[in-house]
């Protein structure tokens, strides 16, 4: 069985709502990262970077970091939440690299300089915000004429956006004004699997 | 012919060295980033985020961007550049992501606070150079018992990752005390095909 360490986070998330979508059975290990438990010997020999997610599955002997990098292999062992033609497939590929390197990183950002660091650095929380305004105008400028971010079919490059639209919601983050994107956003956050992903291994409160 | 739209840049070289390295015709348009080209109709209809690389092929009648995606999608056309193995193969895919999500947007904004940004601002400074040492101290440690990120085969993942470190090194954000990434690091300066891809369009002369 699939073993899932984590933690309440956007980019555990995104494990968890893809796990629960494809209906995988998996065994849930909450790494409490305010405890330090990704400082320790037995997570570092995981992940030795630290971070959560991080998957291990029996059935290959493969352990695997980068929630991307999960998010794919997960797709490619099941053969779902990719589309099967090419050039579809390759639009949800591009599109979940761009949530991976583009949008995650500058969320991440902003999340550290608006919310967490004590100092008040109004230069820094201008740029991710202006950053992010500009990722969301892509991504609601992409969903202007299609469901999902490949078109018909919802994919992983969804579920990868989503583990971070879902926190940047609860940050404060407003994305209302962008309307394809907001309306994208409660279509995923409707879907059952989602809800019970986002849930695991417990809510998001907000900082 | 695989069309290029690149400028001179750690993104750019990414995509420049992988197809030197694969031997593939293609053409490069310069995307000239400083003269605003990237903010032309033209350039957003290929991507609408504004930013280089961007490849076209028309063999299969696919427009990508993101680096990362360009590189999976030209390991996948030729079947190079990414082991067969499948243990060793996810491998590959897990530091690819790594650079891309963890360590590529990193050195990006240390480059950003450190190199361009008028008013100093110490503690961003510091930030990122605590977080580039820990990506560095993690590759490090991966090098310590293998030639390559994914083990004996060079891949995707090392070019990813040598785009940027290329740029680090030109950026004086110095790397020599982790002697593994040093060590790799000229390994791959010194293969042939990275000698071209890093001159494509031009060569980067730091900030």
């Amino acid at each position: 069985m699939i073993q899932l360490y984590t933690d309440t986070s956007p980019n555990g998330f995104k494990a968890t709502i893809a796990l629960e979508e494809l209906g995988l059975a998996y065994t849930i290990h909450h790494v409490r990262i305010d405890a330090g438990d990704h400082r320790q010997p037995a997570f570092l020999a995981l992940n030795p970077h630290g971070r959560i997610p991080v998957i291990t599955d029996p059935d290959t002997g493969i352990t695997l970091f980068e929630s991307a990098a999960i998010l794919l292999y997960l797709a490619d062992k099941t053969g779902r939440l990719l589309p099967a033609g090419k050039k579809v497939r390759w639009e949800a590929i591009q599109w979940l690299q761009f949530h991976a390197a583009s949008v995650g990183p500058i969320l991440g950002q902003r999340v550290h300089f608006e919310l967490f660091e004590k100092t008040p650095m109004p230069i820094a929380i201008a740029r991710y915000r202006r950053l992010t305004a500009e990722a969301f105008a892509t991504l609601d400028a992409r969903l202007s004429d299609r469901r999902y971010l490949a078109g018909d079919d919802y994919s992983i490059a969804d579920i990868a956006t989503f583990g971070w639209t879902h926190i940047a919601d609860i940050c404060g983050f407003r994305f209302d004004e962008y309307g394809n994107l907001a309306r994208w956003h409660a279509d995923i956050a409707g879907r059952p699997a989602v809800q019970r992903g986002i849930a695991l291994p417990a809510p998001a409160t907000g900082p």
